[in-house]
Order: C-alpha cells, then structure tokens, then sequence
C-alpha cells in the first residue's frame, strides 16, 4: 500500500531556539487534502548511568508543560551540529555531580511521532565517577535522585516514574 | 529544593482541533523570568494488542512529521470528554482488523514533558477477536503488521521499530 503524505505548502506559526512550528497543507495518498500542523525538533539525547553500587542516576526537575516536577534520567536537547554521544556526556556532567569516561549507543526513537519530528538518542553512560568541577547553569533548577533496581520498580508501578524516555531507559536496564 | 516555575502570562500561538501552542512568560524559582513555548495536547491512548498465536498486532503508517512510515501500537487520540480504556478499544477497532473484549490499565506517561503536556495512556487488550465489521476512516491509510516476540525483538534491535510508546508497550509485553 502507498502511505506517502506529500507537502503541498508549508506555513510558520512560529521560529524558536529548538522548535519550529508549522502548519502545513498535505497530499494524501488517495488524492484527497488536508492540513497537518508540525512541531519541528532538534533533537534530544538522554543518558542511562548506573553507580559501581548499582544505582541509576536520575533528575527530578519541573515540568512547566506538565505543571509538576517529573523524575527522569539525565536528557538534553542537541546543540546544533552537536554528536548525540557528546550531548549525553555534556548533559550527565551538567545535570548530576557525575561524569562518564564514555557513553555506548543503545538505541534511538521518536516521542510524538504524530505531530513531532523530535528523535530521543539514548545511551548508556560507562565508568561513572563523581564530578568534582560541578557548574550548573544557574537557571536550571535539578535535583539529583539515585534509585537501586528495586526501588525504580516501585516508582514505575506507583507511577513516581511517568515520563517516556525514562520507562524506555530503565526497562532497559532491568533487562540487562 | 523549590522547583517550581510559575506563569507570568500567555500568548496564544496557535489553536486547533487537539493542539493548542502557547508562549508563556514564566518566573523561575530565584526569581529570574525566561519564556516556555507548551504545546498542550488532548491526551491519547496506545494499546498492547496480542493474538491468540502470542502475535502482537501492530500498525505501519505514514508519519508526516517525522517524513517516513512507523511501525507503531495501535493508538490514537481522546476525544473530548472520552474515557482512556474506551479509545484505547476504538483505535484498535478503527485501526486494525481485531476487537477486544476488554483493555486493563498498565501506565501512563508524558511523551515530550520538555516542551509538551501530552499523555498517552497504555492498556493490555484482553480476549482479541477478528473484527467482521471493519469500516476504516477513508482518509486513514494503515497496514496492520503481526509479530512474534523473537521478530518484535529483531525490528527494536535493528532499529525497525523505533516509536517511544511501542518501545515501551514491546518492553512490557517481553517482561510479561
């Protein structure tokens, strides 16, 4: 079957850092026409790390989407021309009071795929080590949370844990 | 810590049909101000369908935004007012040639939270039956794809399957 949706005609609701906004006029395979609105994306990467002692790393900062704080494992949006693999190590080393020696790629995916071209680089963080040069950006309010095997369960199942990137990166790692 | 970032203001980007995009100018919790652009979402629902032959049932189709077709759970999303289980068994229903008896409630989790307030709620179907009765939307264009395990596996490896909910609808389905 032909699925392609061909553009017609795109228009800018609007131009930000990271996202760009637009509402474009569509061709459907079967001929007919309709209209998509599209959030364009940098890209992101996220960044599962795990203590000698067994324990992931993970950020609980406020959503202001959400309204709420939300737990989640170290993430950030790509600078441009940025290599996923260093955003990871640059986003654990501003996020958290640890760094990696490296990351190794485990695999990438689409958040909102319906609206949203924003592709998730995920990688696992290997050999980390406290971070004895911490600067955060003063305007990034992050509080570092370190969960065992067990206890993360607990905050997927009591739904402590509710952001997507984070269900991904974990089950991962119990799966390891 | 006080995470909490507040609106100042918000300005209106664009409003549509399940999309709103707003600009918000926000105090953050040391008393600077910055600006948020929220793309506030109506909310879905993606549903872990599996056949009596332990076949998960999934669905290819277009992504405009993303400029290529995925492979995807079956999902779509609320209508206003509708109950989460009762989309979860319209969309399959409507996207697939399987009805269920019934859905059970797994988690619930933010697909973006970083720009976006969308929420996709992930239900079990239970007892899956062939559906006598399909009648696709006709500007809906979807392929419905059966895989086992050991293929659903191979597509998240190689990177075939690479949609956040299905990543996390596959990874809960390989715990089971």
């Amino acid at each position: 079957m032909n699925l392609e949706e061909k553009q017609i005609s795109s228009n800018t609701l609007f131009e930000g850092s990271f996202l760009n906004i637009h509402q474009d006029q569509i061709l459907l395979p079967n001929g007919n026409q309709t209209q998509r609105v599209v959030v364009r994306h940098s890209g992101a990467t996220c960044v599962l790390a795990v203590t000698d002692d067994e324990r992931v790393v993970l950020v609980r900062q406020w959503r202001y989407a959400a309204g709420r704080a939300l737990l989640e494992v170290p993430a950030g949006k790509l600078d441009a021309g940025e290599d996923p693999a260093e955003c990871a190590l640059r986003e654990l080393a501003e996020e958290t009071p640890y760094v990696a020696e490296r990351v190794e790629y485990i695999l990438k995916f689409y958040t909102a795929p319906g609206f949203c071209d924003e592709v998730i680089h995920l990688y696992r963080a290997v050999n980390i080590r406290p971070n004895s040069t911490l600067s955060p950006d003063q305007d990034e309010f992050v509080e570092t949370v370190l969960l065992n095997r067990e206890q993360a369960r607990a905050a997927v199942e009591n739904g402590e844990i509710c952001d997507g990137k984070t269900l991904i990166a974990l089950q991962y790692w119990f799966n390891e």
